[in-house]
């Protein structure tokens, strides 16, 4: 079959790889129908992700139509349509029994990481009852692959750990992929503003046809003086930090209301200054998460009752043959102004 | 009367001020029958506190009789036996309403700071409904002087943010009064395991006898081995910051397993390293708090019925003529192994 295959830092390439098998009974093997690209592929491919080594096909996203299942698998059957969480989780173990996913001992973001991905013609699911979603009839399951990830990622690391409320002052630094997906879940609490902050005008532009109140660019603008007016002179009661760089997070600590919180979905390199001399009376929360993708099924009904729009985030198509040129427009974004990549099979 | 009166860095004296008197139809006038030095007051006497200027009475804790009420003063008559919350609150504003008194527009910390304090014989308390508590009778008054400050913040800021839960891990980096207020209240919950960790030999004694499962002499013994040893290598649950240094805030960073909270009680002077690197992914929290007294009720329930001993934190006993040697006692407490110090008029 073919796949995308990393090959070390700064290489790649669209190989043929064996079809994947079942070697678990948990197992289920999914003919890939879509799949799309992740700022953390990126990151992978800058050599930035240890765990992930050579030879590993990439990609943690997708639908398809399961082909094969294993023995112990009891909620799937071959020709079901089925959404491809990123995170595998196993369901048994400590922290899966508390809903925490991510941190699954057998399980977490291993998909196009520690196990071959989604950016392939086929893929093998671990622990696939609890690691796959079905797809309801009547879907658009091009657009169903936002779910994969970034929307779940958005909601839950953003705006559930952020508690944005009705009436609340919402204020998201960095206007990309994930930091619209977090506009477009934060609508969902009907908070009174949401400000959306970046360095890029036409990021900020798209901002706004999303839904945010007000745009500010800081690299033109004072975005701390900027929310201090919106807010009138309290800051936000919900930062959002969805850059992942020293700088953005510190920037967060300047905007955040006393009894605020600051909502990190940031892939982070690098450490950050905590302004602890002023934070300590000011009653605020700072969040990290990795996704655990426990809202999966809400989005998914959000989605079919058309309070959310996933498949406005896709602006680039391609076929898997050609994912080598998704990867070349997905990674000069700030000129070819790509949010979201599908790649079809 | 006679009262403590702060003159800049370095500088107090017992003095004779003229009595208080009543300026507001809010205000009551206070008869201290016991108070209380905190750690806070150390701090304003080495200049670090700039809202507090030369002349001012220190003191933010106390228990006393109401002399006079004004006008608008609703719940409480000459006579009463009250304690004095650290917070004063007008129980109106935005913050108020929302229950975060500690940043009540016209109120806050303000007592022994913006305005006189505690350590005298008389103190006006603006906003006295609700800014003081009645004392129910048959409470032992000088161990209530407790729950002016220092069990409400141990318990809020440490206990209360960090989440601790029955069967938890948790980990508590510094054995001072502060942090031993956060052990003595974190066992309402019934963890698994306190771990106490301090620097300081007696002081780890101390928190044995008051209820940690463990002690860890991070002098001489590696404090993240200790607790990873205790978790079953997982980390803390809830790790409670009783020092207020960057070193204490960092390590509580590399304690804390995937899932749990770090709760700030700590006073900051400067700003601390934040590991987003590892953190970004840890799913964890970090609070901070400046203590709102929300509970002062509820700790005032737990003392009467003999859940809670507040008189155990007390070391030190003087008369208000004495105040000077007990700021001395407490100043020198790795010396006198003084806790908390109650002066008496």
């Amino acid at each position: 079959m073919k796949a995308l295959v990393y090959h070390g830092p700064g290489q790649k390439s669209l190989d043929d790889c064996p079809k994947p098998e079942i070697i678990d009974i948990g197992n289920a093997i999914v003919r890939i129908t879509h799949t799309t690209i992740c700022g953390t592929d990126l990151h992978i491919l800058k050599g930035d992700v240890p765990t992930c080594t050579p030879g590993r096909i990439l990609g943690h996203e997708g639908v398809g139509i399961v082909e094969t299942v294993g023995s112990g698998v009891a909620s799937f059957r071959p020709g079901d349509h089925v959404l491809i969480s990123c995170i595998t989780a196993c369901g048994r173990c400590d922290y899966c029994r508390r809903g925490m996913y991510s941190h699954c001992t057998t399980g977490g973001w291993i998909l196009g990481n520690m196990i071959d991905g989604t950016q392939a013609e086929y893929v093998r699911i671990p622990h696939a009852d609890t690691s796959l979603y079905p797809i309801p009839s009547g879907a658009d399951e091009e657009a169903l692959v936002m779910l994969s990830d970034i929307l779940p990622t958005g909601f839950e690391c953003g705006v559930l750990n952020g508690k944005v409320q009705p009436g609340a002052s919402v204020a998201i630094v960095g206007s990309g992929p994930i930091g619209l997906a977090a506009l477009l879940t934060a609508q969902f609490y009907s908070p009174a503003e949401i400000i959306m902050i970046d360095l890029d005008h036409n990021r900020l532009a798209i901002a706004q046809r999303f839904g945010a109140t007000h745009i500010v660019n800081s690299a033109t603008e004072d975005a701390v003086a900027a929310v201090q007016a919106v807010t009138a002179e309290r800051g936000a009661d919900t930062v959002i930090e969805a850059v992942g760089v020293p700088a953005s997070f510190e920037l967060c600590q300047d905007l955040v209301a006393p009894g605020g919180v600051i909502a990190n979905i940031g892939v982070h390199g690098h450490k950050a200054d905590l302004h602890l001399e002023k934070l300590w009376s000011h009653n605020i929360a700072i969040t990290t998460r990795l996704v655990d993708t426990v809202t999966t099924p809400m989005l998914m009904k959000t989605v079919m009752a058309k309070k959310l729009d996933p498949e406005s985030l896709i602006t680039h198509r391609f076929k898997l043959d050609a994912v080598m040129d998704a990867y070349d427009v997905f990674g000069r974004a700030a000129e070819t102004q790509a949010l979201k990549v599908v790649i079809s099979t």
